[in-house]
């Protein structure tokens, strides 16, 4: 057995993690008013005028950048399933150049990036640290496959870790559609656009060194840039940084199962039975089939009262482009675009703005847009009696989901719904206790499921409200017990002792562990 | 006597500076490919969301962030001579506070700061750091008044050191036109506007803390912004944060003087008979008569060539923004605006661009702007017949002068025009030995005076591009004597040991020291 620390989600943390400063969580405002010193990147100087940064091969660039054993390298997935530049980079640190002993840092991972679980199962990338992990790195990383412990984070926290010297960038590999032969580099203009590249521009601030990798050159100075040129040591020209028609995955589509939009439409009942909803307020959905139904639903309410939205913030959809053409959104802050629609929205329109993950989501800067956030609309794999909500974990234990903004969205906004059908197939997705908590309970207020509405027992104002607006809703135990009733309970999953990755909450304290899972999944 | 070390440009640099690793000046590249692990803020967490950070007083904006004896605090003055705020926050510190021991880094000290004078006169203020000082500031510390020698550095001097960790801002004091409730603040849309917050952006990332202070509060979010709320602490809301009429001083307005317009013909002609005018050339002009009237000049060559400029650089006259207008230039890349025509045109043109101080000029990134200049003209206070310009210290040896981007422009730009009469008074401008180095001589390349032109002689190339147009030039020491024929040879002027000033290279080299002058100026 290992000694161990009960955080105030009641996860058992183990004391060795629990070292350099790492705290167990205590709630979500628990590092509010504390200073943090940043950390800061070591970077070369370019005093010589230099006509271009432009190199021949990825390698030149990683040999310029001094790539070595034990570095650790970054990138964004703003290309979503069709990013090329995360496994292009890491063949090259691999197979090219055979270093050993890499951490790659991730906004996320997927299919995508499927040759990383490769190099993982081979011994030669040592450590994981991202939002999302799906596909076979999940798998292998579940299967206990990766040395140490793949770290979690959201959106949010990823800044924070970065900036707190958790996570020391030594090059960023950064896919741009354009860039000049110095940097300057966004995410339209060329022939494989991303849009917005929200989750680009830290890395660059921070990263020792940072490698623009686009595949199309455009003339000195490509402004206004994403990426700025002072932040860039070298430029890699390629055939084609990515599928920008992969951005667009089905969970981006508006869906047309009623369920989900009976859902949705409750969803929108309940926000529109609060206080918050009044001309200027504030909005975020994820890109779940429910959640991005609630813009239908709440686009009735909206020109019912007469209101307007100032801003709708996050990943963006062409939904909420829709709502802006008609007036209805005054701002959109756009860290990632979900569709073509989107990606030909953003930089055409003055008010539909490229905003950067510590903007968004930081909980360490001085003050995030989720802080000023009214609603967010989520969707879970499961969440518990005492609200906390598990993305990561399937329910078989192995990784196969991301928080992304989730985390920071539910903590700052003033009213976070979670909408999910009450079972998925055979599982029950209000439960006992989640298998993994990505969300703690205390950052959510709300509950729609198809089955009924649960309202967290902290908010005894927007229960009132519910009453108030005449919204049915009945305690979580009653959806549990519904759920359970339905499908049974579940069996209790079976772990190994080894931690194969480690939940940070927002802030930097640990949230949870995943554990290796017995039986293998693998084997 | 004091110990001391001969730098690359002749001057005498006292041991006891050469401490911390301060080195002296050795040539303008002596710094490139060098890293350097940068500085970075000491920053307050705002995890739990806030309303709004806007306070009732400064005062109360200063105890927030933690106001303290021993304190530097900055400002920028991009208001020029209209700027409010440097003076009513250093009241706040000085006399409603009592601190003492404050250390002022500015973009630059004028008039509009003169309170500033009376603090150092009275030992509250103890250290400066700026790029230009000019008034009675100049006056008291050329008189020794100040406890610490005065640090004077370019504007791409100024975002290096503090980048370096060698000014370390407690406090940045941003003066903006609007801001919302939050702290997303910009230099338009307010009832005093400045445009370009190019001075103000890179203090607020370095900062520890930001406060804003405004005189037009906006709804939230006030975007696009020039900063951003995740940089901000407080917001502070005053009657009038300047007076943006005194922005345009004499020296921005067009000169209808014959004399100077024919020397801006003359620098007009040297640019077009060298091999980089040609379409897609680069160009900034500094703000003095003679340099802003070579638009004018340079706008007939273009279209006699048919040829367009890709960016101009710096600070903008409304001169830069007609020629936009017109078709003639691609980007303006626009530090600060010098006049309402100026202020006007930024934002409302898509191309002409905000950039920030250390994307202009600061030595120790990745590549500056100034690094991509084909052609500067710039003026100076004397220049001598090593090239070196003085542009800091008058013929009586005092304080009044600012190099602003004149050194970072000269060193990075393909051609170097130095425009000035031979003569003004009775003072030669073209010397045996400048009073003060604050460009150094290997940065300039071609010297225009109303009765001659002088090339570098490490310019061979340029001299023979002259040739081959057929323009008339001579060696500088033929300048000289011509002057010294005109004038009289200067008198040397005679100087106390104490240091009053030091004065950086813009890699942070010492270029050369002001000593306080003898018979003291002011008694």
């Amino acid at each position: 057995m290992w000694r161990s620390m009960i955080n105030a989600v009641k996860r058992d943390i183990p004391d060795e993690l629990l070292v350099n400063g790492k705290e167990v969580y205590q709630g979500k405002y628990y590092m509010d008013g504390k200073y943090v010193k940043k950390d800061s990147p070591n970077t070369r100087r370019f005093v010589k005028p230099l006509e271009s940064k432009v190199c021949g091969s990825i390698r030149e660039a990683c040999e310029r950048c001094g790539a070595h054993d034990g570095m650790t390298f970054s990138f964004h997935t703003e290309f979503r399933d069709g990013d090329y530049v995360a496994g292009m980079v890491a063949k090259v640190l691999v197979e090219e150049m055979g270093l050993k002993d890499i951490t790659v840092a991730a906004t996320s991972l997927g299919n995508a990036q499927d040759v990383i679980a490769d190099y993982i199962e081979d011994g030669r990338v040592i450590g994981v640290q991202t939002s999302g992990v799906r596909g076979r790195i999940g798998e292998v990383i579940s299967a206990g496959r990766l040395k140490t412990p793949a770290v979690i984070r959201s959106h949010g926290g990823r800044p924070r870790a970065v900036e707190a010297g958790e996570v020391h960038i030594d090059i960023a590999f950064l896919a741009a559609s354009t860039s000049d032969c110095c940097g300057n580099a966004k995410g339209v203009g060329g022939k494989n656009n991303c849009g917005s590249m929200g989750f680009a521009i830290h890395d660059s601030h921070f990263a020792d060194h940072t490698v623009i990798i686009t595949d199309t050159l455009a003339p000195f100075p490509n402004l206004p840039s994403s990426i700025s040129a002072i932040d860039v040591d070298c430029v890699c020209l390629v055939d084609d940084i990515g599928d920008a028609g992969k951005i667009s995955t089905k969970e981006a589509r508006m869906t047309d199962n009623p369920r989900e939009l009976m859902m949705a439409e409750h969803v929108a009942d309940v926000i529109a039975a609060t206080p918050y909803f009044k001309d200027g307020f504030s909005f975020q959905t994820g890109v779940g089939g429910p959640s991005l139904a609630v813009n239908r639903f709440l686009e009735e309410h909206m020109l019912e009262k007469n209101i307007r939205m100032s801003f709708a913030l996050g990943g963006t959809s062409s939904a909420v482009c829709r709502l802006q053409d008609k007036g209805l959104v005054e701002h959109i802050l756009d860290t990632q675009d979900f569709d073509q629609g989107a990606i030909d929205h953003i930089f055409k329109n003055p008010n539909h703005h490229e905003t950067d993950l510590s903007e968004y989501a930081n909980p360490a800067n001085k003050g995030a847009y989720v802080n000023k956030l009214d609603f967010v609309v989520l969707s879970a794999l499961e969440i518990d009696t005492d609200f906390n909500v598990n993305v990561i974990t399937g329910s078989d234990g192995v990784l196969r989901g991301a928080p992304g903004g989730h985390p920071d969205t539910a903590a700052g906004s003033k009213c976070c719904i979670i909408v999910t059908p009450l079972t998925r197939g055979r599982m029950a997705t209000v439960c006992d206790e989640v298998v993994t908590v990505t969300t703690p309970g205390d950052c959510v207020d709300v509950l729609v499921t198809d089955y009924g509405i649960a309202v967290n027992p902290l908010r005894r104002d927007l229960i009132d409200c519910l009453d108030a607006a005449g919204i049915a809703h009945v305690t979580i135990e009653t959806l549990r017990d519904k759920a359970y009733g339905l499908v049974g309970t579940p069996d209790r999953l079976e772990w190994e002792d080894q931690v194969v990755a480690v939940v940070e909450a927002r802030d930097g304290t640990i949230l949870d562990v995943v554990r290796k899972i017995r039986p293998l999944h693998l084997d």
